[in-house]
């Protein structure tokens, strides 16, 4: 058994949304297909890739780098011990000979693509959907059937008023979502409230009797406040009761986000721009965040890859958090067979922005803020018909 | 003025050496040439860049987004406004755009090499020493003609024993270094011990009546040891009172260094694997780092060039360091001008690797462990002959 090619291309996800950070002008993806030996119903099993969006396609690591390095290897030193398949975890090493510790940004992008690609091939060639693959391997529970998604957007775009936000959510909301996430920070605080109280005011038409409509939102800054602007949108959000406010500051300023947590009592969330399990250490020692209420973003395509994402899971383990406090970034089928093979709160989803990568499989339509998984062998690619398309045309 | 011309190259450094944690032999450098349409002597002012060895070259950020940047921004917003010059704040600005906070690794070096090319052109328009324009702009102090450096080497290589290990560290202290930095991690404890003591021995025909030779010699571990082997290593060569112990674990494993730091009286030095002023805020603020004894190596041509380097010497100040604890790594002439103009403790220096990266210029012999700035506009790289030489046959 072995891989026989490696393929690359970059794709573009341009578009005229903002965040408080960044616009999306250029925005591109790294996707890859890895096409191994082994023959089912007459074709070559292929495993696919790519990354969420935010960080850039990585072509140039990819050609310089992981790919050579790959391809170099001794075929037999990337088998399974116990089994007739790949090792992912000895291909992460084999990626990552010869790479200095610290520095975790940009290659965590580069390993992620093509470690998505290795378990897509590795639970093809299992015969089984990846999430039922993780949980037998990785746990001792069964895989669930369907995990909570929300629906993220609320983006910042020209000419954008408050009624075109107010039916972006009411959108989500129609197709199933109970919890939806907008932008804030890209506009003064006192405009950015006239937007979430112009989303709460149509969430009352969703809730039931009794619920409060924060709960059905969450916020996200993008890591743009400093202290003084994350406490004053804090102190102006906090009566709301959010589903959580996420980023506030900048990702690695942990001494800010424990300020935060100290006068903060609904819940926070964050992670999705630390890219390594030592960030993930540093986060969860010096933050403050609170193992009871608040949520976890890392997102594995973009930090290395499942494997560094299991290591990022024993992080937690040793400071007491559980893997349910986890919902990753990037709206992705990869992230949503991890969310239900090893237990995770659930994964972000994009309905409407980031297309073909947005969104998930055809015909799994969200019920209660909840998807079902798609049964095909691998990540479930070939289910979502735009997105394996995308990889046909490019890869053939 | 404007910027005409913006050349990128690859260039190895490959060697057989290692270190605790990677080996060489596909160790490359970015180069770059940044060409204005100001006229001197006949001949376009041009600034060069590259970056120090241990990271790997940069072509695809740089030509995919970076150099696209630079070269699509309106020639006027990337000038100074007091000045008839360019404006590398503004320049950083403009290369950063559209970058999300966060993931501080590879393009950090891309935009390195970006910004020693600039600093180059920006002090040959004005005619000085990079050294004396940074004093000038940024201290209220004269800046120094000379700097301390250290001979750091002693690699591990195929074949190597003592004796060529001592002999190496002989040859840097008759060139006139009287500290010198060697490797550890690369061997078992025991053996590394006698290593050790082996330089050191050596060492004792150098030192002074009343000097103990642990104060002539560094050593680094290059982030390899976890706590347990960490600590084994500190409890050896505690009494040895070394220059100093450099990255003991992983360079963000704040924790762990907090805990050595509380066991080990003679110096810690770490910071080259940090490449962002948040990441050095947290190392001062989790490590346990002491500010009357500790060092900081932060490298600017790895970590965002000089713009970012200024505001890792405000977070020093706001912690209460002095800009005198840093020593960078990377032994290349930015750094040197860098240290003599803003009041660094110093500069490593690879007397006999990394070449023709490694060293600074001709005739610039050292003597006590001290070397003389060259006074040509610039950085003085046209005073490093065999670099210089590196440029012109790239670039022309």
């Amino acid at each position: 058994m072995r891989i026989v090619e490696i393929k690359e291309s970059v794709v573009s996800i341009a578009s005229e949304i903002k965040n408080a950070y960044i616009d999306f002008s250029k925005m591109t993806v790294s996707i890859v297909a890895i096409v191994t030996d082994v023959v089912k119903e007459g074709k070559p099993i292929t495993g696919y890739g790519f990354h969420s969006n935010g960080r850039y396609a990585q072509s140039g690591l990819l050609n310089e780098r992981f790919i050579p390095r790959l391809r170099e290897a001794e075929p037999d030193s990337l088998l399974d011990d116990e089994r007739e398949n790949l090792d992912p975890f000895k291909i992460w090493n084999t990626l990552m000979q010869n790479e200095k510790p610290g520095g975790h940004g940009e290659r965590s992008v580069a390993v992620g693509v093509i470690d998505m690609a290795i378990w897509d091939a590795v639970a093809k060639i299992e015969e089984k959907p990846l999430y039922k693959l993780l949980a037998e391997r990785f746990t001792d529970q069964k895989a669930l059937k369907e995990t909570f998604v929300y629906g993220a957007g609320g983006y910042y775009y020209p000419g954008k008023n408050n009624e075109a936000l107010v039916q972006e959510m009411r959108g989500y909301l129609e197709q199933g979502y109970k919890v939806v996430k907008m932008k804030i920070g890209g506009a003064p605080l006192a405009e950015d409230m006239k937007r979430i109280e112009a989303v709460l005011k149509e969430l009352e038409a969703f809730i039931e009797r009794g619920e409060s409509a924060g709960r059905r939102l969450a916020v996200d800054a993008n890591g743009r406040f400093d202290l003084d602007t994350a406490r004053a949108y804090a102190r102006e959000i906090e009566p709301l009761n959010l589903f959580w406010y996420e980023e506030a500051g900048d990702p690695l300023d942990y001494a800010l986000q424990a300020e935060l947590a100290g006068k903060y009592k609904p819940s926070f969330a964050t992670g999705e721009n630390l890219f390594s399990h030592q960030d993930v250490a540093n986060l969860l020692r010096y933050s403050g965040l609170r193992p009871e209420k608040d949520y976890l973003q890392m997102d594995p395509a973009l930090s290395y890859g499942l494997v560094e994402y299991l290591r990022m899971l024993e992080v937690l383990k040793q400071h007491g958090w559980s893997p349910s406090r986890c919902i990753p970034h990037g709206g992705h089928q990869f992230a949503l067979h991890i969310a239900a093979g090893l237990g995770l709160g659930g994964n972000e989803s994009y309905p409407g922005v980031f297309q073909p990568f947005g969104g998930f499989a055809d015909h799994t339509p969200v019920h209660d803020s909840l998807i079902h998984l798609t049964d095909l062998p691998g990540v479930g690619f070939e289910a979502k018909s735009d997105l394996i398309n995308l990889f046909y045309e490019n890869f053939g």
